[in-house]
């Protein structure tokens, strides 16, 4: 189950050769490639090998084919959007109610003549539903009573035993018995709080923030201090350890890889003092870590829980938005706090789901779940590039882009003065969809931003629907008069 | 879905003559009952009618057949135990803390070799593994997606329309749309006490309770005010009405149906008092009704819910109990409350498992839960009456039983001195299991209780585990030299 390499096969050899001549400038846009014979002859490869060098390259907006021509080299510096700001919320705390705006963001999940572009999830095309069919029919075999007792309140032993070598992979040192599982990662979560923290008490999280983890604090009566993040590092280390050291939260919710919605990533050493802090100022890091096997570099990168050597990181994940939103399976290895967690489990809901827990874990005992990881993060790398490209040739000019580095979304800014909730009812209107920023906090910011899906299949639709979205928000930058 | 009634079938209608000349004396204990050949001749019905009507008989153990001779009367009406007195709880609410014996007591489920008498649920081999498995298949062709994508956060419309209309049965008059899917009949009543009471708050419940009700209490940090309840009529209004009077409680949370420990059936104009109170006092009452459909009467009782019109009932059901205890599918109808609960639902969980909703709906459409619940409710009644009879003849002399008229479970009181919490480390050691009394209260009472589960297949082995828990009380008695 490790987190494959694929430099090794010969067609990325080729590929990365070529990116890298286009990258450093040797080809240049609009440059004509060499014929697919020509790879073959030069590099001693099959035909095959040969398109498969070129359809990587293709996927990452890189080149080009023209019909009856050949491939060519398509890639301009200057088409990538930049990258945001930092955030820079306010240091003050808040309760908060985006209640009704989340529900019309919710609703509209169920819409389903709207492309999904509002949500965070990959849709039912890039999951693997025959198998897992295949996988209910052994399961309903294999499971003693068919999955129609009750599990144990920890959940399936041969899931959590899969979980704990999974986690191994990004040299997590877990055993089965650290694990409890739970009715999807926001289920963990909130068992992980209700855990941590009581009402009245105030976590922090990083600002803008997934509005499913405000919804939560909220339920739970606690207030959220929202902190400076960084699109591609993720969030400050200085603000964390500032709120930390005055005492003044009780709990950090962190999502340490391809946060949603800015998809940035914490380096490797910024996880290890994060947990250090944790650690010295024993405030309990719950980490939520659903997206971290939907990586776009060569492996997956380390969680806090790698770092964690006292028990205080709440480590939750799932497979909610890798293969089965509706199986309801997640997880959480809670460290000191299992006990007060499994307590938890037992009072609100006492056993998970049992029968979609052993399909589940035949899906990683066989390596399906590998095998799908990996043709699902090329579709969605390529799809990040290609929303990219839309959003550098389509949308106002002066607007700016996240790089996602794995995950689901894409933020974008637009140009100061836009208000995207405003923008959103009339996106609805004409049957487009996208998140509004301002659901992403407690505060009054992010109002120009907006946060698109890339977890669906790329076809004329959907980017004809990307560039309508564009070219509505161009007609609010002219309408309004915003200077750019 | 009408709750059938069996007394037209030609072989209850020859069963209920002879039940009401054994019950009235014209015969007797040991007296010979006629042959088969004269029941058909009789009658004019054939040998199978002739045998059902035997059966019917020998399992509500009023009659027994002699090998080579023919079938007796073996009806004493002394042999039914005593029912106990109405519960006497004190009237100070408690903050518990159970844990310690409950760990104990919920450990053994996962014990496969010990005989689950300390739960409280069918085991596997009462419920329709194969038709569910069957189903499953079924379902995972018929729902979009197979049940892969996420439901909708109120649950599946075709489940919610069975349930309602499964309601309306019991004259409660629901919508699809005012009811909401939950992981299970725990997690609804966990929503509902979510919605109506904060910490610090005092609910009340009728005692002996479930120790799952007092759990969940203390995982939200709610008082638990106790109230006297009678096993046969269940909860004391007047100390119902006296708390809400009073002001000194937020909430109250009730099992109108066949409550656990129990087994009392409020009678319906009693549900329709509570109903008021709760109305007048502005008080939320939370309904677990997950044993109402395992009723051993003419017909299912009516709910809290029939009667009432403000939406001040929140009704929590599921099929836990009944039909899939691993498929965590349960539901709450939760009145005026419903937003509330909804927002609770999605701030924790987000929705329910999809394809084990699909299952239950389809059992629900077709008619086959219906089937199952007329099977399972006459091997249950059964089984009552079978473990009623081992206690008056082999558990110490005074020893006291209820008579449920619904559920899974008979509270056995002894003698006053013999400590259960005792009784039950001398039986688990024998490999014999109950649910010790003292775990369904927060107060230091019915430590002389215990609660057997008999939602098993009566066989040698459970009766001879039932007759050895007799035998052992009764050493017991002796040794601690109590006056009987």
């Amino acid at each position: 189950m490790k987190n494959k390499d694929i430099s090794h096969f010969t067609y990325v050899r080729i590929a990365r050769v070529i990116e890298q001549q286009i990258l450093n400038g040797t080809l240049r846009t609009g440059d004509k490639l060499p014929s697919l014979r020509t790879i073959c002859r030069e590099y001693g490869v099959s035909q095959n090998t040969a398109l498969s060098a070129y359809y990587y390259l293709e996927n990452k907006l890189l080149i080009t084919p023209r019909p009856q021509s050949g491939y060519y080299v398509c890639y301009s510096r200057t088409r990538i959007p930049a990258i945001p700001d930092a955030s820079n919320p306010s240091a003050v705390p808040n309760y908060g109610d985006t209640k009704f705006l989340v529900r019309s963001v919710q609703n509209t999940m169920s819409d389903t003549e709207l492309l999904p572009l509002s949500l965070s999830a990959p849709v039912n095309e890039l999951l693997p539903i025959a198998k897992l069919n295949k996988g209910l029919i052994q399961a309903s075999r294999d499971l003693k009573g068919s999955g129609v007792a009750y599990d144990r309140v920890e959940g399936n032993e041969r899931l959590r035993r899969q979980i704990a070598r999974w986690a191994f992979a990004m040299e997590c040192n877990l055993s089965y018995q650290d694990i409890i599982i739970t009715g999807g990662c926001l289920n963990a979560l909130s068992f992980c709080l209700m855990a941590t923290t009581q009402k009245g008490n105030t976590i922090a999280m990083e600002s803008p923030v997934s509005y499913g983890m405000l919804q939560l604090a909220q339920a739970l009566g606690v207030k959220v201090l929202e902190l400076p993040t960084h699109p591609v590092t993720g969030v400050d280390l200085n603000a964390l350890e500032e709120a930390m050291k005055t005492g003044r939260i009780n709990a950090c919710l962190l999502v340490a890889n391809f946060g949603n919605p800015l998809g940035s990533c914490m380096p490797d050493e910024n996880k290890r003092i994060a947990v250090q802090l944790a650690e010295k100022y024993n405030i309990p890091l719950i980490e939520n870590d659903l997206n971290g096997d939907v990586y776009f570099g060569q492996q997956r990168p380390k969680s806090c829980k790698t770092y964690d050597e006292s028990g205080i990181v709440l480590w939750c994940g799932s497979v909610s938005k890798t293969l089965a939103p509706g199986y309801r399976v997640g997880w959480t290895a809670p460290g000191k706090f299992k006990d007060r967690v499994q307590n938890i489990k037992i009072a609100h809901c006492l056993a998970s789901t049992s029968i979609t827990q052993e399909v589940i874990a035949g899906f990683l005992e066989t390596g399906r779940y590998e095998n799908h990881l990996r043709k699902l993060r090329h579709v969605l790398h390529g799809n990040a590039l290609k929303y990219a490209g839309v959003v550098a040739n389509h949308f106002p000019e002066g607007t700016m882009a996240t790089r996602p580095q794995g995950g689901f979304v894409l933020w974008v800014e637009l140009p100061v003065g836009i208000d995207t909730a405003e923008l959103y009812k009339s996106a609805i209107a004409r049957r487009l969809s996208f998140a509004p920023g301002r659901i992403f906090t407690l505060q009054n910011q992010y109002n120009n931003c907006m946060r698109l899906n890339y977890g669906l299949t790329w076809n004329d639709t959907l980017q004809s629907q990307l560039i309508a979205l564009g070219n509505l928000a161009k007609t609010k930058v002219r309408s309004l008069g915003i200077p750019v």
